[in-house]
């Protein structure tokens, strides 16, 4: 397969790690880069390491989602103000500018992929994105990590748009849904029928704790007596209190997870047999319970059984992220140069299984 | 993606059962099938019901390989003579040929993919197959389950005439290499580098020992003392020696496995860093041992560890093979279609990692 060039839009914990990671993988070389301060652009390569230590405590914003217009319509992923340059300003590689999503657009002829590496704390903002992408009329992929299934219908809604531009669009593509929903797909394979598919996530988050504020807030969503309307009005004290009065400790069961939605589209089992949960450690980097999918099923000769996809819990979300989202990319470009246009998920991407 | 229509070489344990999980599957239509006394041939789709009750106990032949010439040149799985009919001729589908091969092949135009489910007691027997259906210019794919890395390098040697021709040959797509391939690349995503992977599966054979002898002689070759030219002349009470000698249950390891190739060739590791293993037993259903593929690997972040993939022990070896073979089949055909010839393995046909 021939280089893939591709841009990240938002310089937070994803962003950031996907260019650290891209720097391992073969024929990947990231081009561009934004965040709602500026944009770096070099069609030969961006100089990573230097972005990254220009940034280094520019993290993701205070997970406020700034819910001024000018942040959605304009932005990428809030940073914190530090140095001399706000944001990605502050690498040599930076300019500043006020537009910095219309900046990567106008560049995009000579983009293959962009990771949407933002928070969506609007439902719709993602799928807001790429239609402004295609109102440009680009052709290629987009990508994002986001979890909530029904951000996968409204992306649908634009399927035509997006079919008519040119745009292979994979959505979910990061840990779960992501890692995990191929993982699910894969051990799919020896039923003829899925009953049942179980995700169970733990992560630990302390050092991490500071580049995944929106990730968690997100998260807080999804706890009793939350959604996302009330998790976004919440001030960082009222997080702060969250996380307090459950010990740094957050337990989720049953969330809305995209990886329902998006196994059922791959034809793998029906949505509602899929059910996401895990733990979230705030306070340490351990992580507080495996990483396990289960796919329960029955085989043609009339067995039942159980297959499990398990991560070590030394790696990090992180690293469970930001590998398989360039992998998945990868893909999704071998799809996009075939012609295959319009909205996949992960398991899509598998083997036709 | 379009309707898939298949052929399938050799009605041994593979070749049924492949057929019977396809009726499982949508857009796969079964319209060719053949062993060495005969070709069913419906372009409409097979009656796959029909021919599974015909041929019951028209089970693979004793493993021998039959090497007379005229088996390797023309014929498919071997088949034990049984009722009116020997083979496949005792469907009514099916009729008497000595060229079966020839005969699907001069079907071929109208068959997108083709199942090799034929013993490769030769290490060149897939190889010449895959050269017979070039030289007729067949544009489609060829799949296999074959295990023995160095067929791999002779399928690589012919890649050029394959290319010509238009053929996407996916050699090792069953369960292991396969589906164990399959979940190794993806358990591999969490890493930057991977240092080792190990695969270790367990089989119970009892019921399915008549319908595997070919696999189980295949196994013994890698036995301390035993190759592949001496498992192949020794004739049934020698093998029968073995397994009593043993108490029905084979040991594995460090097995010559084609998982190793196939994943270097995907990037996934170097070959030397894949060790494949497993015990068979042939006296109980019952697996002797869990189906387990590790993955270590150090993260980007510096950590190392080590994702699990794990087969229910109720998961049959048919069921772990053919399910795979069916998905990996589908990928192949979407790859074809969008003009990607060439030899590739199961790895390559997972999302881009």
């Amino acid at each position: 397969m021939d280089e893939i060039n591709f841009a990240v839009l938002g310089t937070g914990g994803i962003g950031r790690r996907t260019l650290e990671v891209s720097t391992y993988k073969d024929g990947l070389t990231p081009v561009a880069a934004c965040d709602r301060h500026g944009v770096a652009v070099n069609h030969d390569g961006l100089d990573v390491e230097e972005i990254l230590d220009a940034t280094e405590g520019n993290i993701a914003g205070d997970g406020t989602g700034d819910t001024e217009d000018k942040r959605v319509t304009d932005g990428g992923a809030a940073v914190k103000q530090h140095g001399d340059g706000a944001g990605i300003v502050a690498s040599a590689q930076g300019t500043s500018t006020e537009t910095p999503i219309d900046e990567i657009i106008a560049e995009s002829d000579e983009i293959d992929a962009v990771l949407l590496a933002l928070p969506n704390l609007e439902h719709d903002f993602i799928p807001r994105i790429a239609e402004r992408f295609a109102e440009a009329e680009f052709e290629g992929v987009l990508i994002d990590v986001l979890k909530r299934s029904r951000v996968i219908g409204m992306l649908d809604d634009r399927e035509e748009t997006l079919v008519e531009s040119g745009i292979t669009f994979v959505c979910g593509a990061g840990a779960t849904p992501g890692l995990l929903t191929g993982a699910a797909a894969l051990a799919a394979q020896s039923f003829v029928e899925v009953e049942e598919v179980e995700i169970w996530w733990g992560v630990g988050l302390k050092s991490g704790y500071e580049d995944n504020r929106g990730t968690v807030r997100e998260d807080i969503a999804h706890l009793d007596g939350y959604d996302i309307e009330t998790a976004r009005e919440m001030d960082e004290s009222e997080i702060e209190a969250v996380i307090e009065e459950h010990d740094g400790v957050l337990e989720f069961n049953d969330m809305e997870h995209a990886d329902d939605v998006l196994l059922e589209r791959a034809g793998i089992c029906d949505a509602e047999d899929v059910t996401v949960g895990g733990i979230l450690d705030i306070r340490k980097d351990e992580k507080p319970t495996t990483t396990t999918v289960r796919v329960t099923g029955r085989t043609f000769d009339g067995k039942r059984g159980t297959n499990t996809f398990q991560l070590d819990d030394a790696t990090s979300m992180a690293a469970n992220v930001n590998g398989p989202a360039l992998g998945y990319l990868k893909s999704a470009v071998r799809r996009n140069r075939a012609g295959d246009y319009g909205v996949f998920g992960p398991a899509e991407l598998m083997p036709g299984f």
